[in-house]
């Protein structure tokens, strides 16, 4: 049987809990919508790097660059981490370094896994037919916020799970009890994922940041069919 | 605002994180369940130990010994964990001296809080109610099995968020977002509570291990008012 792990922050995550799996590293607000969003307006591929000064060592000729901290814009970066940020064409053909505090961290904490996508919201659907048709067991890893369990995140892996499921059709998955708990919360909020985003640890902090447009994008359910797979080291359109 | 912070395991627990504060200690398969029963019963009060040495160096003449290991009673003593061996009478009048793999960790994790109550679903609005009454921020302290997240824990959890609210009325409660999960993970789970619980992992566990009835009786929302309190190392009677 099937089995679907929900992973409830980075720092829980050990490595051989991700090996041989299929991962999807979730950063629902806002790193993973913004990687979705970043191809979508044909970014070329995404290179994931935990700290400044990696980026900087992995920057080639007409690389852009993206990232936060505290939620912010990094200084002397082209792009902060809004997805608003990379509508208006400067992202098309070509590459992005980017580092978050903690969606980059998510995503290469699973660097040993068989394969890596990011979900979001936004791709929930099609990040789960992406992650199903590798026909491995499947780690759904909250990225969290510095270690702590953040709401957005776990309800997202209970939209994958809810989606795996009608996928799966009549095949039962094996899903942990931490995944029952998300795809209970999702249930129960999804018709209302915004209002929740928008209450919960982050919606709140980037709401008093001026990102209020942002929790609602992040929160727009199967709105895209990009879904990033990680390969080499670089993030691009499955 | 009163703070009600959910903490999914044992091992995610700091110290720190429970100082002054009132902690619900939550073990609902079956440990503080099984504590709710025997103080019901007439039981006089029960010492909470991490070892079985520590339980032999604990009892006095009249004590009587509970408690298991991998589910399973422990050699020489007077009682198991489910809560049905405690109906027999023999608990009447008697102090309990107590081991069990998660539950009892969870209550001495908390040594350092004001005050500490014994939460399940069973006690789940009277629980509620008695730590709304010491006036301080609550932490929730979902005991898990072996560090690791618990489903039936995360849902009395929920419960209790439910009931606190209720309680508070018109005062909002200020929930971390694993306690906001864990309330929408309750609420859409509330009418079926006992399937959900044979179907988790510890629900499971118990039933291949002939303590199908435990996890029922487990599942009954607020049948009980009794509510064991912490003082002195001992649990009674709130």
């Amino acid at each position: 049987m099937l089995k679907i792990d929900v992973i409830g922050t980075v720092g829980e995550a050990l490595a051989d809990d991700l090996l041989h799996k299929t991962v999807v590293a979730i950063d629902v607000l806002r790193a993973t919508t913004v990687m979705t969003t970043a191809l979508e307006q044909g970014c070329t591929g995404i290179v994931p790097v935990e700290t400044v000064t990696q980026v900087k060592q992995t920057q080639d000729d007409g690389d852009l660059l993206g990232g936060e901290r505290g939620c912010k814009k990094i200084a002397g970066f082209d792009f902060g981490n809004s997805p608003f940020e990379f509508m208006d064409g400067r992202i098309e053909g070509k590459r992005l370094i980017m580092t978050t505090t903690n969606g980059t961290r998510a995503v290469n904490k699973a660097h040993r896994a068989s394969h890596l996508f990011a979900g979001s919201l936004r791709n929930a659907a099609a990040c789960a037919a992406a992650a199903l048709s590798k026909d491995r067991d499947i780690a759904l890893l909250c990225a969290g916020t510095q270690d702590v369990f953040s709401l957005e995140d776990g309800l997202c892996a209970g939209a994958l799970i809810v989606e795996l499921r009608k996928l799966a059709g009549s095949s039962p998955l094996a899903v942990n009890d931490l995944g029952l708990a998300m795809e209970a919360a999702y249930l129960q909020s999804k018709e209302r994922l915004k209002e929740v985003l928008l209450a919960c640890s982050n919606g709140e902090r980037l709401t008093r940041l001026g990102f209020k447009e942002d929790v609602g994008f992040c929160a727009e359910l199967n709105a895209s069919s990009v879904v990033p797979e990680l390969s080499g080291g670089v993030l691009r359109k499955f």
